[in-house]
């Protein structure tokens, strides 16, 4: 089959790869369509180290599985969990000892024709959303994972900084609570899509310090940390919902002194965001940059890999999906 | 008066130092013994700009205050709020944007004949509370402030790194909430005070990586931070209970992988410190180190800044008290 493999920070299009073989309890997914993620960006630039075939965002379609999956369209969570560990017991597959991560650590991703990935972690996408929506329920449940471990009140003051791919699903499931949101970033046509449904945006510069009760920090970057450090009130909460290449350097005396809440923030709830999706509540459709045929999916990447592009897809049939 | 007073990174023993005036709704209050704190120590190598008293542990006799506060034997939160701002409306007085703080921010402090403090900022001393004893309420209040922002449940695993003056307070009334408990340093005579508690212990070096469901670091250097920070399985809390001199530099990626919570930790409860000292149910006599009359504050300040010193203590009137 075909599929994008990385080795050696070089991805490479090829098309002798073996149809992975499920094991027991996984199904083999045909794969539908892919989203490029910044994630996968960073496993280019060596984050991490993996070697295979990238990609964790995807809709598919099982090709063998137990019924009544077989021939159902499907999204699926990432982590395939053991089942068996501490993490497990406790209902928290995400942090699972012994996971594998779809396209991330040791479980070849769906950047290719096929995949598989255990039944437990599939959920059947509702029929009347498109294979293209859909695509986004794996980001858009890393945005919810944000309401798992923060209570947000409608009086409280919410900046969100950033407003790449992430900060947008961010921004958009926060606007649902009725929280007093502000999203700050430096693309003013970014912040337009944002502002087009009724989101207060504005500029990075331009927001003031000590006046927030909770922030998402959706850059990955250190100066987005240190303004979304700054713009929280003493015992404000900073939620970090991106990777950082390299290390962060902060005053910790300053949280102390303001007995700041840094939270990190990873997978999330696939049936709360695939029911956002469903009901329309969320709109992704201005976040998608482009598509692409995975036989261009080099390219694809040339395109995810600049400044400010937003969600590149890659489609593995035709583009009428 | 006499007053233990530092300017330029310079601390100097005065008598010439007028007795401060109440303002409205404050007592002057007679010191009668006072605890030197790290605080202390770090504003002497100027953390934190300031000029004047030092000292800020302290329990004292009201002798100019409205009934029935007259003659009372009293403790004093440290933080003198404004009463209107944001913080005080929602009753967060520590975090009042117009503060001042004694000894440590535009209040003089408590190593002197007499300080000033808001009357509503008093706390009786039961009356077979021992002076030398309730001058520990201050530091006691502070560990108790981890209670107030984290739910430490019996099942939980919980480590303390450091066994100086505040982790050993620390360590003490995590036990009294029955959770998995060890606490570890690098002196075996201080860690033998706990293990005389039934506390487990063990040396720095011993703790197993992503183990502990909570984590307190309690001695403000950049290796208790790393030590506390391996420790914890992933969701879990690190609790921030010391100032760091300096930046901390941490790899913010495994905090969002593996979903860390960091939170800072400071002034506490004092109603609930006295209630435990009350109680007996922490015991602060094997922290003493030395207690000094203020005249020989120099002395006192030379010692507590010896490595591996405890809390050295400041009588005003005679040692008797």
């Amino acid at each position: 089959m075909r599929g994008l493999w990385l080795e050696n920070n070089q991805l490479e299009l090829r098309t002798d790869l073996p149809v992975p073989e499920p094991a027991e309890g996984e199904a083999l997914i045909r794969v539908l369509r892919a989203g490029i993620c910044n994630t996968d960006l960073e496993l280019l630039k060596g984050y991490y180290p993996y070697r295979g075939i990238l990609g964790h965002e995807f809709v598919g379609r099982v090709v063998q599985g137990a019924n009544p999956w077989q021939g159902q369209r499907v999204v699926g969570e990432i982590n395939a969990a053991c089942g068996q560990c501490y993490y497990c017991r406790r209902h928290q597959p995400t942090h699972c000892d012994r996971r594998t991560v779809l396209g991330i650590v040791n479980r070849q991703g769906a950047f290719a024709d096929y995949l598989t990935l255990p039944i437990a972690n599939l959920h059947p996408v509702p029929e009347h959303l498109s294979t293209q929506t859909a695509t986004f329920t794996e980001p858009l449940a890393a945005a919810l994972e944000i309401q798992e471990q923060v209570t947000i009140h409608p009086q409280d003051r919410v900046l969100v900084v950033g407003e790449g791919k992430l900060g947008q699903l961010v921004a958009q499931t926060l606007a649902l609570t009725g929280c007093q949101l502000l999203v700050v970033g430096r693309h003013p046509e970014k912040l337009a899509n944002l502002a087009a449904r009724n989101i207060a945006t504005g500029l990075a510069d331009a927001v003031g310090d000590r006046t927030f009760d909770i922030a998402v920090e959706c850059t990955g970057n250190p100066e987005g940390f240190e303004q979304a450090r700054r713009a929280l009130r003493p015992r404000g909460t900073l939620v970090l919902k991106s990777t950082y290449a390299g290390q962060l350097t902060l005053d910790a005396s300053a949280l102390v002194v303001d007995e700041i809440t840094l939270i990190g923030s990873r997978c999330g709830p696939f049936a709360k965001a695939l029911d956002l999706l469903a009901k329309a509540a969320v709109d992704v459709s201005p976040l998608i940059q482009a598509t692409y045929p995975l036989t261009q999916g080099l390219e694809a990447f040339a395109l995810a890999q600049q400044r400010g592009s937003q969600k590149v897809l890659l489609a593995m049939e035709d583009l009428q999906t």
